[in-house]
């Protein structure tokens, strides 16, 4: 087989512990990618994870968590699917795999390492707020712009 | 959170090879299970693994590969969603962790790995055809058979 | 570079919690395989695993315990080296990986799953009590007959 | 058990094509570390991964290589010991997992990720060259400031 399948996947990183600011960028992005007609990926726990599955999913799409436990049962409740690896952080390579591209909203360590990951896989990062990376990953000033880097302007 | 999410996941596990008579096995395990509404969770190849998706996602249902490699672009094309974890066999984990209840049909080493992995994680195995490992796992004659021992009896 | 690195590398895989007569099986075993210049691989925890990295290191040979957990330190005393992988029961692929051959003593659903990820990768297996895999898995009755099938005839 | 188990391990990261400074400094730090009675832990292929094993076993020490690979022969020539994990860019996880503290010589995407897991997992990270990370990465001079920082100053 050959060519993305569709629908397009946007990881969507970060911490498991947003503050107010923060969940509300990223449940934003999940939105967004909703309305774009994209699936959000995420690590499945709180925060950023919940936030952007919360906002895909009450937007009528699609989320789907990649969990680091064994058991499918710790896990946000705004996920349409979850899936548990048992792998503990190496899951995060799962997270970044998955996409077609992935939106870091927020720091974090685990963030971080996703970056790295993702970008060793040759997926493309885009940064709302969080880490400065320097050319290595896109930064963008809004939920908004995010998404448009990540799936590309709309209609294009 | 307590209890287990519905809808309930049933993995089906076997051979990337299969027969005629095996893929019609499995094909026939992941109709029921999406008819009595589960989603049917599957390492997202070829064999066993394309004909659980197949019968779920032709019968209306959902399927849920979980991949080896780190493109989610070589899998088969009856899935509904599929992770790509980049992990190799190591993905046999997930894709048993993922699980409320396993079938497998027909053999493979690969399969007996999965097996392993699902009972020392704690999920019950249902064999159509394959591994005989006596008390450790229950015997299936059928699909339906295999499917009423993973979810129990319909209306039960 | 081509050809097994020496000193050949020889996991035994069972239970964490042997009874007697297995302990003194698998210290038997690792004995042997040190006597015979190889290096044990274990999953680095207590049973089985601590027996036979017991029996190599006593002898004045190696052995390398694989963990599931993200900490060296809990780790049983007989190691001479350690890996931490934080992946889980995932770390059952790179025990099996690690090996030239492997030597099952005992049975456990965990030594099931690295037995089937042993065959998935093309790992020869020995078993000495434990699971009967037929034609799949060579059965010995000794620790001696089991380091010969591993190791080969001493001076062949 | 408690306590870190001696000898002390020292992940030296870094990527698999390294310049020739960077190359010396990756052996300098793997001479130091051995030196020191330290064992080097690395990911076992070429670059930093192989100056860092070469500079602790030329001096007498012991080098451990953690694969991605399922097979423990494509490595380099200078590890004391190898585990293949067969898990991919997931065995970065357990390359920091392994060390008691970390050194990054040079950048890399790979390198990102470790650090990022590192921190994850509580291990200190000590940079020498290649990312800026803030306060969040102590960063050394020398290859002797970066050996001070990840084991304590000699005697101390």
């Amino acid at each position: 087989m050959s060519g993305t399948p569709r629908p397009r996947y946007v990881s969507v990183i970060g911490p498991g512990d947003a503050d107010d600011e923060t969940y509300g960028l990223a449940h934003e992005v999940g939105r967004l990618v909703a309305v774009r007609g994209g699936v959000v990926v995420c690590g499945g726990l709180a925060g950023v994870m919940e936030a952007a599955a919360r906002g895909a999913t009450e937007a009528g799409g699609v989320a789907v968590g990649i969990l680091p436990d064994e058991d499918r049962r710790r896990v946000n409740p705004f996920l349409t699917h979850s899936v548990a690896t048992g792998i503990g952080q190496a899951r995060n390579l799962a997270v970044v795999c998955s996409a077609d591209a992935v939106i870091a909203v927020g720091g974090g360590y685990g963030t971080l390492s996703e970056i790295g990951l993702a970008l060793k896989v040759g997926r493309p990062v885009v940064a709302l707020r969080g880490w400065d990376l320097g050319e290595h990953v896109a930064v963008a000033a809004s939920p908004e712009e995010a998404v448009e880097r990540a799936l590309g302007r709309p209609g294009a």
